[in-house]
This record gives C-alpha cells, sequence and structure tokens, in this order.
C-alpha cells in the first residue's frame, strides 16, 4: 500500500510552525509495515489542496491529510477536496446535535456561533472518523477504483487521537496479512556523554549485529535506537530483541527505559514499589521537579509535594535552612543543598526528599560559580548525599537536565539499594 | 518568483526527524517577499528525489533541496538531479585539494576515506555554493530557460550558514529591487473559545480589509495572525498596523501581547512596574506554575517561592488551610482555592499570591466536579477572586490551561487596577 501525506496550512509553508504530525504519523503507518512514499505541504487556499491532494491520488493508493478541518474561514480542506471527488457538502444533523449539546455545557450562557455549524457539514458518502479530543470530525472517502483520502485535524492531540482509534484500524483492515515491516527500538540513557556511549558500544561490542543503530542525544539524555527494515514482523522483533540485550549488556545500568518511558515515571514507580513518598525542594528550577512528577497519571499516591524555594527567604523560613549556612556558602552550594533536602523531608514528612539549587543563567554566574553550576541532593530516609552538576546549555537546558539528575540520583540509589 | 522547497531524508519520511529546516527556508525568503508555493519531502532513492525535484521544476521558477550531499552512500542528490538537467557529474580537483587539506589538519594521522572524494564530484556546469560550516559544497544548477535548482545540505546548521552566505544574494539578486513582501503579525488572546474570537471578529468587525486573518488555537489560548501578501514592505507594515488596531479595538483586553509574547513574562513586566512580588500555591498542576514563572530569566526579582500543595496534608501544614474547610467543601473547592491564596501570601510574605486547585484526570472525577474542574484564586494585597474553570482536554493540557488561567487572573487585576 502507497500513503502520501499532505500537510495543510498556510502556518506551516510560512514557517511559523514545525510540521510535527508528518513524523507521528510516518512512526505508526511504520509500525503497521506502511512506507509513507512522499509528503507534501501546502497551503489553505482550496486550489493549493485540490492540487497537492490531487496529484498525490495520482500517485498513491492513500493520503491523508492533517489540517483546516476546525470552524474559522481559512479551513477549506473539505469542500476542495469534496470537489475533487465531485460530491456535494450536506449537512450531518447527527453531528450538528452533538456539538450543540457539547456546547451548552461547556457555555451554558452563550449561543453557538454559527461558524461552528461548518464542522457538521460533510461531503456525500463521507465516513465520518470520530474525534474523542474535539469538535471537529475527521472524513473518510473513496472512490469508484478503491483510491482514498483520510482527513485528520491539525490540532496534534485531536490528530494523534483520531489516527489510533479509527484511521490505523481502517488501515490495518485493509493491508490483510502484514509480511514486511520497519521496526524500531529504543533504549534511554542519561548522565553519560554521548561520546562515552558511542566508545562503550563500539569497543566493547562489536556491533549490534544487521541492526542499524542511531544515537540520538537530547535534553533528557542519549537516546539508541535500533532498527530494521524489511523483515517480517516476528523476525523484525527477534533482531531487535537480540540487539537491545547486547546493548544492556555494555550500558548496564545507565539504561532507565525504552521507548518514550519518561524516567520521573521510572522513578514513581519504584517508590511506589516501596511504599515511599517524594517532597521536592526546588530553587533554580523553580517547579519544574514537581511539574514533571506530577505531570505523570496517578502521582498523587506518591508525591506529597513541594516548596519552591526560589528566593533564600523560603529556603529559611520553609526549608529551616540555617542563615549562616546561606551567608557562609552562598545559596549554591552543598551544604545549602543537603540542608533544603533535609529540610523537605522533616517538613513534608516524606522518606525520598530531593532538593536543587543552582546558576541557570544567563544572568548570575561568576568564575567560581559559572552558569551551568547545579548541586543536587537527597536524603533518603536520612541518608543524604549531594552531587555536583556543570551543565551546559542554556537557561531551559540547564533546568530540565537539573531536574533529570535529580531524577536520576533517586533511581540510582533505589536501584543500588533494595532494601531502601 | 515561485519557489519550491524539497527536503530530502528517509529519517523525515520515517518521522525519525523533524523537518526544521523548512521551516528556516520559508521565514528567510518570506523576508524577501518570496511566497514558498508548496513543500515536498521525499525518500533517500535516486528516482525519489528526480521525482520530487522534477515534478517541482514543473511548476515552479526554482527549487531549492535541502540534504543528500554527505559522502555517505545513502547521498543522491546531485547525481540525480545532474540527470534530470541532462549533465554528467566531473571531479573538481580545487574542492578535492580543499578536502584533503582540510582533513590533514584536523587529522594528520588518518588517510582522507575514499568516500569523502564522491562530495568533489559536481554537475557539469554547476555553480559551486561556499559551505563554511562543512566539507560538502551546495549546488547551484540552472537550465537553459532559466529554472533552477539549489541543492544545500541537511544538517541545520550547515544550511542556514550557506543559506545566509551564498543562497539568499543570489535569490536577492535575482528578484531585483524587492517591491512586494509577505508580512505577518501575531497577536495572541486567551481564555476565549475560538468560535467566540471568530464570531467577536466576524460580527463586530467588518472583516480586516485586505490582510488576511488566520485563528491559530493552541494550549496558550487562541492567536490571530494577520498577513499581507505582495505589497511594498512600507504598505505592507502599514496595512497591518492597521488591521492591528482593529482587531485590538474588538478583542479589546483579551490581548495579551503579540508574536512569540509569553504571558508570564508580561505579568512579571507588569509586576514588576509594581514592586509587587510573586508567590505561588499550586496542588494539581504540582509546580508547573512556578516553573513557567521561572523560566523568564531575570525573574528572581519577582518570584519570590511557592508551595506544591499536591497532599492535603501540605495544605494545611505550609499553607495554613483549616482542615475543617477540606473537609466540609473539599480540596477542589472555592474556599479551599481562596484560603490557598491567602496562605501563600501570608508565608511566602508576597503582594500577589496565585492558588490553583483541580482535578486533571484521567482519574479523581465525580458527576458534580468532572476531570477538567479547576479552580483559580489570587490573593493581592489582601484582595481575593477566585474564578472556576471547566477545561477541556488530557492531563497536560488541563495543567497548562490552569497555569495559563492563573496568570491571566493576575494580569487582568492589574490591568483594571492600575494602583495595584
Amino acid at each position: 500500500m502507497r500513503i502520501e501525506v499532505v500537510t495543510i496550512g498556510d502556518e506551516l509553508l510560512l514557517g511559523y510552525t514545525i510540521d510535527t504530525n508528518a513524523a507521528h504519523l510516518a512512526r505508526e503507518l511504520a509500525g503497521l509495515g506502511v512506507e509513507i512514499v512522499r509528503r507534501t505541504t501546502c497551503g489553505d487556499s482550496g486550489d493549493s489542496i485540490a492540487a497537492a491532494v490531487g496529484d498525490a491520488l495520482d500517485r498513491a493508493d492513500g493520503v491523508i491529510t492533517t489540517g483546516g478541518l476546525g470552524p474559522t474561514s481559512d479551513d477549506l480542506t473539505k469542500p476542495s477536496i469534496a470537489a475533487l471527488f465531485g460530491r456535494e457538502m450536506v449537512l450531518d444533523a447527527t453531528h450538528l446535535a452533538w456539538m450543540r449539546e457539547r456546547w451548552a455545557t461547556r457555555w451554558p450562557d452563550k449561543p453557538m456561533p454559527a461558524s461552528n455549524a461548518q464542522q457538521a457539514m460533510l461531503p456525500v458518502g463521507a465516513r465520518k472518523l470520530t474525534n474523542n479530543h474535539g469538535s471537529a470530525p475527521g472524513i473518510f472517502l473513496e472512490d469508484a477504483r478503491g483510491r482514498w483520502v483520510a482527513m485528520l485535524p491539525g490540532v496534534p492531540r485531536e490528530m494523534r487521537g483520531m489516527l489510533a482509534d479509527t484511521l490505523l484500524p481502517i488501515v490495518r483492515e485493509r493491508l490483510g496479512t502484514v509480511t514486511r515491516v520497519v521496526r524500531s527500538r529504543t533504549l534511554r540513557t542519561t548522565g553519560v556523554a554521548e561520546s562515552l556511549v558511542a566508545d562503550r558500544v563500539g569497543t566493547q561490542l562489536d556491533g549490534v549485529g544487521e541492526v542499524g543503530l542511531a544515537y540520538l542525544p537530547n535534553a533528557d539524555g542519549v537516546d539508541l535506537r535500533l532498527t530494521v527494515r524489511g523483515l517480517s514482523p516476528e523476525v523484525a522483533d527477534a533482531r531487535l530483541a537480540e540487539a537491545a540485550s547486547r546493548l544492556r549488556s555494555v550500558m548496564g545500568d545507565a539504561i532507565y527505559g525504552e521507548q518514550q518511558a519518561d524516567l520521573a515515571e521510572v522513578v514513581l514507580e519504584a517508590c511506589r514499589a516501596r511504599g515511599l513518598v517524594i517532597g521536592v525542594g526546588e530553587s533554580c528550577t523553580g517547579g519544574l521537579l514537581g511539574a514533571r512528577l506530577t505531570a505523570v497519571p496517578g502521582s498523587s499516591d506518591v508525591v506529597r509535594g513541594g516548596v519552591i524555594a526560589y528566593d533564600d527567604d523560603v529556603k529559611r523560613t520553609l526549608l529551616g535552612v540555617p542563615a549562616a549556612l546561606l551567608a557562609e556558602h552562598g545559596a549554591v552550594s552543598e551544604p545549602v543543598v543537603r540542608a533544603m533536602a533535609s529540610g523537605v523531608r522533616a517538613r513534608l514528612r516524606v522518606g525520598a526528599a530531593l532538593a536543587i539549587t543552582g546558576i541557570a543563567g544567563p544572568g548570575g554566574g561568576s568564575e567560581a560559580k559559572p552558569v551551568g553550576t547545579v548541586w543536587i541532593a537527597l536524603d533518603l530516609n536520612g541518608a543524604v548525599e549531594s552531587r555536583q552538576l556543570r551543565l551546559w546549555g542554556d537557561r531551559e537546558e540547564v533546568r530540565r537536565r537539573s531536574a533529570q539528575a535529580a531524577l536520576e540520583l533517586l533511581r540510582r540509589a533505589l536501584a543500588s539499594n533494595p532494601a531502601a
């Protein structure tokens, strides 16, 4: 099955928005063994949409579009493609009723704007694709020769939901038995430099067989991506499993998870298993560590809370850090970060207390403590350990890497101390 | 001048890499008044490249490609496009000598791999585009009818350098005097639904003249992007200014900033001007509001800190919320959020205290308080105001929208009370 993707929107063509939908579509379809053979981006005009989709349909069996399904006047995807298929637009009364009901629960006092009704206009013969994350339905249109166009919304969350819930099952059904796939497996590491990872894998491991290996550095660490192509699903999975186990034997406990694994989730799980409750004390990260932990659904049984001790006054009053310690060593110092961690443990009555204090920049650095100097500490049931980090990158990266390093400190402490 | 862009690479088509080059090219060319009319992404095979570039050349005056110029065997851009133009590939001895010299300074002990020499093979009649950030030269090819293809590298840093150093000057020269540009201006709103914004602009405003208007909903609110095309730079700016002022007259104080404005930055600025210090108390957002405020460089003179009162125990002990209030109304209630805000103001000794408590989901909702029910409050020097939100979206969106709404509560309070 040859599929092309057309992403629609002036904001994409003008470069105001980076096209992340296209990459997501490609990865999901690759999982079914379907390769996207070409991708096109066109503007919001009806002519551009019809031309781009028409050209794609001449080459492919199916075309997936994203964007241009909203209620505003620049949303022309549906009528342009309907015209391409020679179909009229008709009102879907069921959808309109559903939209009115949905509107009334949210804004009982305001009437629904007339522009919203446009979302209930569908091409004749269209199959509706349910949108569980928004009000614009997706559309599936097929011509007499079996060529099809699936129109998905441009908002990433809506697009992703609709793809998983409705379009992938349709594609899977049309594929029948899948014989050749492209598959990947990603192992995530943190706290080890890319060149060291490459060195360990290169010198201690004689490659990873006929499996492609890519090093992908990012703000969370270095991901190792293994890829195989053109194999049956079973053989592909077996090759990946073998390569992953060889990588694990070399990298050991530097690997904290696979695929999209989130270190916060890994840490929460480890604490949950031990009945440990977490508290945080944050200076330069200003709430980022707490935000990462509580971003995980169900974190409330493990996370008690924290103190954003941005100003030294808060470090003293809410965390009990002695004023003398702050005066003598400065806020970014080992004694202070340890006192912060212990203050969190005592004041929040938790077993695992993490603290961070540092210089995120761009200002505030000195020769002795340059931007990127960060201290992290863990007070685990009274046992305190601390580490100094020297991070590079801008303010955002320093903060993100600091939170990641604090989580890793707790993960490793628990891993090396099964009784904690 | 009609230009199309073709970005080349299996990793783009497979979704492993997000295509940021395309957006950069679009923004830079728009600055010269050149619009990219279509963008195509194709894989690394010679056939795909020739087909995509050939199709683009049939429609456009010029085509810019990125990717496929490196030394590895999957880099087929040059020979494929040379074949399309009916040109042979010849060795450029000057370039080869330059490469050998460059290699010798960096790795004096190792001979240059033979694969590198491929980069010195150029199509007959090609104009070389200097690469100041890497070893692969760019190529500019023109046919007898004046249609051209410019091949740039795929590595973003090399592509950006070559574009600025060599390709933009060529395009500018061919354009003659720049008389026509594409320009945009974005006004950011929050707290108003997209369809309501569209309704207000549509009914109360007779359009925005000959200026294009796009509604761009995102997790922060709805951005209104005005775009003009095909005007002189002066006329374009004047039209945009006029349209922006008409939009402002209709949307009033719902507009919190322009272009990439960050609401946290706007609020920090307003507080700084009044000498106000901010503190936060966060339940369901778990630190996100603090993280947003402290993400802004220089926020430390305005932000004192906060309490992540995720567990009710923390609401009682660190914020002084009465246990009876929690028992009677529940943690997600108006009395509790007001007590949290006042607790923050008292315990952190700040003038502006923001509090958030809500149900971010996916669990924890009930019929009376469904997921997305959030209370926010502001205690501004003792004057407390609170608001209930009914948000949709997943956990991440509910949390992000909650933090944004809290910031907006403070922004509006300060705007309507210049003396605070």
